[in-house]
């Protein structure tokens, strides 16, 4: 075991961010340039941009237009360093960070900012055989085993329950609804670009909420436009219905229906069971998150922070309630837990976190997308659409990601032949 | 076991083209739009642009900058069907390819262009420890390798002999040399731009071949420029030497010299000797390669053509020797067994084939290139930079393709701190 941190004993105090999602990044982005020498470590040596992931997986986007590597990000700070590495253990007696590798990072501060994992619930058969969108790996391995289907249904339509393949979704949150919208598009290009021959108007795409709408956390105007579109785009939304059991063909209903599917897609919800943040052995909330006080540290470690999926980030000083589990979530309490660490080793206060609603949207298709911002009017059709694109360009990190991504829509948008649906990889490499 | 070509029985010659390569492209292109029914098979839906191969084994292209779907390519093809799946068998008597998922297709005539292997030639251990760079998933895990031995190298350099890791490149002919060049200016972009920790001093790129010069092909004075160039750029280059021996931690040389080395890639040539076209049961020359007519057909079997690196195709009919393996001769034998095939339907009678060389070059790296064409006089440095350059951008297939390696190229010459430097995955799928 090696003590290390920027190559050496050094003065600064040091500060490990565990995680370089949104949450590792803003906080690191927030130490950058202040007197502290900063590791951010991460078990994958790239930044993934999440909200764009179902377009990996449905062959719209390539995985490098929605990754970026950690290290070129922080290229020119030099209080920043990248360590490749999986974090087994943060050792809170110690303040040690364990590496797999047999490393430790001591740190005087520490942001767990680790994320989540695909939360199935408790449903049976879920967590083998339903396919997850969570990281950049689970969305290379859906579009391998989609675009394999589609070839398959193209030289064997006779192995298919009613002679072409079905696919499900779970999930009618953003990720379930443009997952949908994307497989409509994908079998679309692919019958009419790519002369697969399957039968359109057997091909069937599912999607299951246990609610009675879908994107609850919209106003119903919003749901309903998402729902009608979809459904108008081909896509056979099943509301007020649970999920009994998958299998590795099909899902069986709450009501006992059966479903065949050649795959079973989980945008079901994320649960932090299972990972790092678990591991504490600190209090955990909902859904397995990290209980933090009103600064986003653990209780009597004032030095420990969670943030991001990982933490049951709290809306506020006034507002009873946890931040739900997206990226702005994500973003506004990593820059907190970096400006927070600033504060504290200058001995100032800093106010209690507030999370600040800045909107949400979702994406349903071309030209097709609903916007809702606090005290605006809900925005939804193309005027929607262009919202959703121009928002998630700026976010996107790295004007190569961003010039690519742009090329590839505008590909889209004009119908053009080409894209990436290429079947390249079914493993991801674990460090 | 299934009889299919085309969607059923039609009246049309049934072709079966095995194989998406150059050979299999210009075969099928020769046939598009011809009175001919065919299908076109691959182990992957996508075609791969083997020459810039080594650019996405370092880090520099993205899969899908230098991949194209088949499908996509003959999407306006009427009379071409792509077919997914893995080739097991050819069989010559009762004239069907049979294919891994227990389908056959029948045929009338049959192009196998289904390329060649890495070839190693008896060396021990080649095999198992050394790393190919022949296909699209050789090149995805090679970089996955360079990356996360950087990243160890970080980390941990005292795990290195003489604390930086040693990259032996295998095989002084143009992929060989371009891996070398392209490995020096990843350790200096990984150094400059990510801030890897790793001595560029120490850290040692070794080029190694049995002959006394490099690129053999070439005229003398390409082969001193390049080795002038690559020594200038800090490429360790040892001419004259045989690998004895090939380990998971190096390489012993023919002399006894033992090289530690972190990555073996092995460029040292291909073979076709284990690959489908091994099976035909029909005469072959050096490398395995298949024996074939003036006419590119196999002896006894004028409706099996055999093209690209699987046959020895003949250089032309009063000319002794057999092509090289490289692109030129695909194209142009493929094209001509597709060319071959509407003569043979039309009962018109076709010359033999004859190889036309258009020339050779390879590239050293930024700025740095050799180009040879018969009857001019060599051309290099800059100049043969952007001839290379612009040639293989006019022959990579597709304009979205062509535009991101631009757009990367371009990156990389202003030495933008950006580029696809993830590790993603190490396992390719097999259908």
């Amino acid at each position: 075991m090696t003590g290390e941190s920027g190559g050496g004993p050094t003065a600064l105090p040091r500060v490990v961010v565990v995680g370089g999602g949104f949450a590792g990044l803003a906080a690191t982005r927030a130490l950058s340039g202040h007197p502290v020498d900063v590791t951010i470590v991460d078990q994958h040596n790239f930044h993934t941009f999440q909200p764009l992931l179902y377009q990996v997986a449905t062959a719209g986007l390539e995985p490098a237009d929605v990754a970026y590597p950690v290290r070129t990000i922080f290229g020119r700070e030099p209080n920043v360093t990248f360590r490749h590495g999986r974090v087994t253990k943060v050792d809170l007696d110690s303040s040690h960070v364990q590496l797999a590798d047999g490393s430790a990072l001591p740190y005087d501060h520490v942001v767990l900012a680790t994320g989540a994992a695909a939360g199935f619930f408790g449903v049976p058969g879920a967590a083998e055989h339903a396919r997850p969108l969570y990281t950049l790996g689970d969305a290379r391995r859906l579009r391998n085993h989609l675009l394999a289907t589609l070839e398959a249904a193209d030289a064997h339509p006779e192995r298919f329950d009613g002679g072409a393949p079905t696919f499900v979704v779970v999930g009618g949150g953003p990720t379930g609804v443009e997952t949908a919208g994307a497989l409509v598009e994908l079998l679309d290009v692919s019958v009419r670009r790519d002369r697969l021959r399957i039968d359109p108007a057997r091909t069937r795409v599912v999607l299951l909420d246990m609610a009675d709408r879908l994107l609850t956390a919209f106003d119903e105007r919003a749901s309903r436009y998402a729902e009608d579109m979809l459904r108008a785009r081909g896509v056979d939304v099943r509301l007020g219905v649970g999920v009994a059991d998958v299998r590795a063909d099909g899902v069986e209903l709450a009501d006992g229906e059966w479903l065949p599917a050649a795959a079973v897609v989980w945008a079901g919800g994320v649960s932090v069971d299972g990972t790092l943040a678990a591991t504490l052995g600190t209090a955990r909330g909902r859904g397995g998150r990290v209980v933090v006080g009103p600064d986003l540290t653990v209780a009597g470690h004032p030095e420990v922070h969670v943030v991001g999926d990982a933490g049951a980030v709290p809306l506020g000083p006034e507002v009873e309630g946890t931040s739900p589990q997206v990226a702005q979530v994500a973003i506004q309490s990593g820059r907190y837990a970096g400006q927070q660490i600033l504060a504290a080793l200058d001995g100032r206060a800093v106010a209690p976190f507030r999370y600040r609603d800045k909107g949400i949207m979702a994406t349903i298709g071309r030209r097709s997308a609903v916007a809702q911002v606090p005290h605006l009017p809900v925005v939804r059709g193309t005027l929607g659409w262009l919202a959703w694109l121009g928002l998630h360009l700026v976010y996107l990190i790295g004007f190569r990601n961003r010039l690519t991504v742009l090329l590839n829509w505008t590909w889209r948008y004009w119908d053009w032949p080409s894209g990436p649906r290429l079947i390249v990889a079914d493993a991801e490499s674990e460090p």
